[in-house]
């Protein structure tokens, strides 16, 4: 399989350059003018477009079981969605039960990936603690290609990581060469919040973002970056949605620590005031954890991408409709948690931010899909247009427009939190694997094509402060 | 009994004045030039003196049986030292173990302060959470006097209080107008950091201060601040010894929040280097939890005292002599954790900081008396020299000269971390309730002198952020 | 001239009680409950209300002769305002042209000032060097009673004070033991951005606030902070507007420096969008320096009283109407700068911050009167409710309401930044000096009334950090 | 000319790959295992030795007239003793006299650096300012490659840039797509100092930092910080030495402005005990603005370097030798500003980086060569070991060690700021232009081998914050 991209201008997260791009079974093969390419070669004309690395989204969520139903985009849907709008490779998550062995469930999930129609990955959760999990941990570091682990502080009496879990298991990663992540929210706050909450009577989503203020994460973030920097651990944050989170990552790094921070291209666009919505389904719609912040929260994120607080843009794409959501009908905490995203994550990033000016292009391809590759130990295999990576890339049209819209999307989702939003600057050809795989609005691919991404461990960065 | 100080130039957290101070039955009736005294008035001659509020420490620990042991000095002789060195109230403990009700423990403690030659009061530490203890509190704030109440965040498997109990500790006090406390330090961090090291063979006193990082101290500080930021109640830090707990507070205290931190006369002289005494004994006499740290952190303490991000200056006091401290010998985990100072504070306070230009005359009775008074409820009738509050004074002598030593010290501890220190400034006569209680060398009152305080509940200051 | 104030509740910067609090010939005499009172005492009446320290606003501009016009208001009805609004003492500015004499020009304020008719004081500004200034800021100390002096950083080619003024009189001041204060904009580069914006054409008041960006002010607070900071200067920034500023104070406080903030009444609730009135004359009636802001920096304000980085309140009253505005019409920059406000300072304070609860009842005190005279060398003479002090006192009832509004002003100026707001807790009698001077509307002093008050030197804080 | 470097690991900023390294003509052609080499090709044995990006050191001043005497290396003798230390690059600084023409200066600076062994080019400082300056600063970037203008905010009375002359410039330099750098010292305050100083009779070096204390660097740097933000402009900050001046970039980040930050090998290791010399020629050798500083802010440079605050690491090698530093034997302000390190910089870095754990090796990279070449637009010609990119290389022996002295320097100064000091990691051979330059200590380059390196012209980075 053979493909020349041609007459495009190459934009990488440190330059950009005009070149063709030449890839044979699924590899760059060569970069430049005037290239030798065989006959049988399939060229796409990126003429007055952009060729940038495919996207990566390091968080996602398909046909995830959780509060009592299942995600509605399984793996097949969920990766069309991805690749619909520029994304190659997705980060899924193994969430083991409590007391479930972690292998049995790494295979569970393994299982449904394989349906996916863009590469895939998985970081896998830790959920309890035995001897078990410490010893399963490194059969997942060594067999099976995962060198990322999450914790979640909150969702008390379910899947919450105590302090003791997070110090055994953060240990534990730093001897194998694997980065722990967090989900940052305080969960004994959060459950006592809620209750206090429903004890009032106060029961609709609007009580859901009252029930995890902008502090609680703020103290989860800089507890767990605390507990790795006292182990000497590296540390990645999950959908960082807060000044006070963004501040607890300035705070560490200006001591010298490794941390990494996520942000979720709903949290850089979506305030809080959608809670407020008289439309009871569309306030449930907008129920994901973290919640959706006041508008000062969403300085504080684009300052974090421009910074270097924040590296990485993900969606948490996890799409429950109206009917799961309204399994919470009488009582907020039980609205299934999740929006999509996946679809439109690069789309927005490109217009709020390259086109407002807070992003020039070769940051957009650092925070969509470089700095996920490296933090994750797939770069240059990943996130890069470079001689001897995979080819994977986004052809992108600068000038054309889009309006997003639940009408349009591939997710299965019946909502979009993006809806109505005209988009200057979007994907037009996305080429995964060396391989046209969607193309002016038509999949090619087939559920099975996308290839599962196994990611060898790191050499931790020690820093003597 | 009546008392005239006169002479002396009055020194309050305010203003310098010169005057005379007459004081009746324990209250001050008047001050001024020229006052009319009745006959049979005690003259203190303080020409050339200075006469200020009789010092606050708002943590000592007398005869605390703890690791095993009891703390040396008793209420008897601590607060005869607390008096030699011009202190006229200490604010103890009552620290129920777990499961001890809590009133059963007031009342234990309550028997064994009746010896205290000075005043007196006890905050209480929750150290276990069921509804006798939700109700013992409402207690002991309505028929006790109590308003304050300790969280030990460290000591995993001993007084531990885990995250649910501060939640539903610091709830309660913010309903009963009581101000919560906490000994920040990750206490599961801590128990992780002393295995390791026991297992690495590093059992030393040297291993205390490994076994608890200024990190440490930081996360708790800021986990301790953020949820009862969260509750809307204010918070207490008692023995900040690190820049990070500084941080923290500082961060809290600009978004409006309510905190207050207090620090050990000890942190701010006393490093780590101490640690490395080849002379066990010596070493193992420092051990005290937090651990004295780099020097750096001398001077963030002093600048948070200078910018009121620390508000008291306390002592922890907590007696255990070498014959106890050898409990550790092949162990540094059970070393008893204490050091002495009550009698030492002022005097510290007095020469590194009003001597060395880090404060003023003033912001010294702040932060040795008036502070502590304000935050606990007895200002004005303590911390203050006006009329009708308690006549609870003392009068230093700004020339004189001393140097603090083990061999002329009251407290019945065998060794001084302050040992060799030279101070030019010390305290020549303490009035405790009206009457000379030390008076150049020597102690006037007997064990029972001192007075119980009961302190008032506060009205929450609320804070619309 | 006797007064009882009877049966309110005493509110200080400390404490509430309730007292009766009598006063003799100005001073206050006793405070308590059944005081002896001569019989030809005049009794006030302030059950159910609060008795507090008459406010001072340290920061006014009455009659002033600036860009080419003279304020409207005049000391006599400047200081109707301020009594009106609970404010007993102003401290105003006397500004010598370039070359002008300072001692010329104090009398010639003076002189004004005679006029007033609540107590008056005066900062000196710099605008000029030379060693007569150097000199006749002595005299001014020594014979007239002036510890402060006042540095405008912004007004190039006109009062600019250059960085070598700054630090020539900035040491000048230290020697003396006054306290500079300073308005911190970069006057550079609001002259660069006047003429940017000119030459493209924007001459309307929508060009005020873009041509004094927050930066602006955020460079100059911190360039003034250091160098003050450099020589061992305690320094004081009026009309703190930016959470640049507030931040450059912040950093300047823990690092244990003596710094000083000022912000005013309007600069706390009247956010920048008022420049885009379609209405040129209320656009324009806002012009002032620094210009309202966005309302991020409300809150940062806000945070700064609650935190001390900010210390007290005032108005920069200069009051310029309508025709006066007019002679910007065609250019922005000639636009008179200035707005009132010496009347409703207090209410805004106490309804935006005591009634939604930003402040206690005694933080109002602190920001509205004990601060000041505490920084200026005034207390206890005035901001106190204390034996001794200045009988200057505001009756205030937290119960009553009015609506503010140009109608019913004492000010002359023919605009109100704050009209239409409706105010829950209001002044009802104010005492000037021990006699009522406004009551319930009326004003009962003459031009003449107001006392001149002298402020004597301070004795430098020395910080060895 | 064909050279093959064999068998090393090549570490770049990103990354550390085993290959070898096929250079034509001064060129990288090739990169991998087994490569086609022509038969007349150089081979240089890596194997065991790590093969890097040639340093470039952004920060020199090579026979320099100064302070009435000229640096002691001229450009061969100072680009000889770079190539030792494995420098290929430097940029050195046109500095024109107040009113002398720009261009004049600068062909005066080419033809002196004509000389040079390794590759040089220019940065051109600002020290006037009129019609004609405005119009070199474009003849500078159109015709000589030129793409930073150089502006010093000390060195009142002769070189220094007031803020007007610093907002002009960096206006003209944003028009131009070039970046205005600062040396930021307030250079009114280090005047006011020096007479203090001089006055008392204080005169020896001791005095030199006394006059330069850490707060007028952190005000500089602040305020060109801010001129540079509020005007738009990108701006670089030479030679940050303090903690204050990293806090002031810290902050101007976080809030998404582009701000740079160089700090020296000698700042990073050298404190300020050295001016406590009793040896004059000691402490006088040591003498360079900004002056070394106390330890802790060593601390904050090497955090600043590992958050990405500090990006460059740089020398302002200037050599003045004993004979000239005795210039200013009774005056401290006449002793010739100067020291030296082009050759000892990256062997520091490396033994005090990377050996301390502080920096990766890829960190290493980043800031000894690579971030200055992304800054000054040189990247990747410079900076990297890619294909297409330069050949200047330098192959490291990271077990090799050296002892640093003045006796096996090749700079003609007679003093070592790093005497005695042992480096573990060497460079072993240094390649310039694809030749050996350098070899095993043997220079293998003429006068006049060096290239003049041209700078385009960059697209300003727009942020809309």
């Amino acid at each position: 399989m053979k493909l020349l991209i041609k007459g495009g201008d190459i934009v990488t997260h440190e330059k950009t350059t005009t070149a063709d791009v030449y890839c044979i079974d699924g590899k760059i093969e060569a970069i430049g003018l005037n290239l030798d390419v065989a006959k049988d070669t399939e060229i796409v004309d990126a003429t007055g477009k952009l060729v940038m690395p495919g996207g990566i989204d390091p968080h996602t969520h398909m046909q995830l079981p959780f509060m009592g139903t299942v995600a509605s985009d399984d793996f097949a849907s969920g990766t069309a969605a991805a690749l619909a709008g520029g994304t190659t490779t997705i980060i899924d998550f193994v969430i083991p039960s409590p007391q479930q062995p972690l292998i049995e469930a790494y295979h569970q999930w393994k299982d449904w990936g394989s349906q996916s129609q863009c590469n895939y990955s998985f970081h896998v959760a830790i959920t309890w603690w035995d001897e078990t999990v410490h010893q399963d941990m490194k059969t997942l570091v060594d067999e099976h290609g995962v060198n990322s682990f999450k914790h979640f502080m909150a969702y008390k009496n379910a899947i919450m990581a105590t302090d003791d879990i997070l110090v055994s298991s953060f240990s534990r990663c730093l001897e194998l060469g694997a980065v722990p992540t967090v989900h940052a929210e305080n969960g004994e706050l959060v459950y006592h919040l809620q209750q206090k909450l429903l004890e009032k009577g106060i029961t609709g989503p609007e009580a859901h973002p009252l029930s995890r203020p902008p502090i609680v994460e703020g103290e989860a973030a800089n507890r767990a970056i605390n507990i790795a920097g006292t182990l000497g651990a590296p540390i990645y944050l999950v959908h960082v949605s807060t000044e006070e989170a963004v501040d607890a990552i300035q705070y560490a790094k200006q001591n010298g620590q490794i941390v990494f921070g996520e942000c979720l291209a709903g949290h850089l666009v979506v305030d809080d005031s959608v809670y407020q919505d008289s439309d009871w389904g569309k306030a449930a719609a907008h129920v994901m954890s973290p919640p959706f912040r006041p508008k000062k929260h969403q300085d504080a994120l684009w300052k974090g991408l421009q910074s270097n607080a924040i590296q990485t843009t993900a969606t948490d794409h996890c799409a429950f409709c109206a009917e799961q959501k309204a399994m919470g009908k009488d009582n907020f905490t039980m609205i299934p948690n999740g929006t999509a995203g996946v679809e439109e994550r690069m789309m927005v990033l490109w217009d709020k931010g390259v086109n407002q000016g807070r992003l020039t292009p070769n940051e957009f391809v650092s925070v969509t899909s470089t700095n996920a590759a490296k933090i994750f130990n797939l770069y240059p295999q990943k996130g890069a247009i470079a001689v001897g990576s995979d080819a994977d890339i986004v052809i992108w049209d600068p000038k054309a427009e889009k309006t997003l819209s639940v009408d349009t999307q591939y997710s299965k989702i019946d909502f979009s939190i993006f809806e109505g939003m005209n988009i200057v600057g979007i994907p037009v050809t996305t080429i995964c694997n060396g391989k046209v795989a969607w193309d002016n609005g038509e999949i090619k691919t087939q559920p099975g094509d996308g290839k599962y991404i196994t990611r060898p461990l790191m050499q931790p960065t020690i820093r003597a402060n």
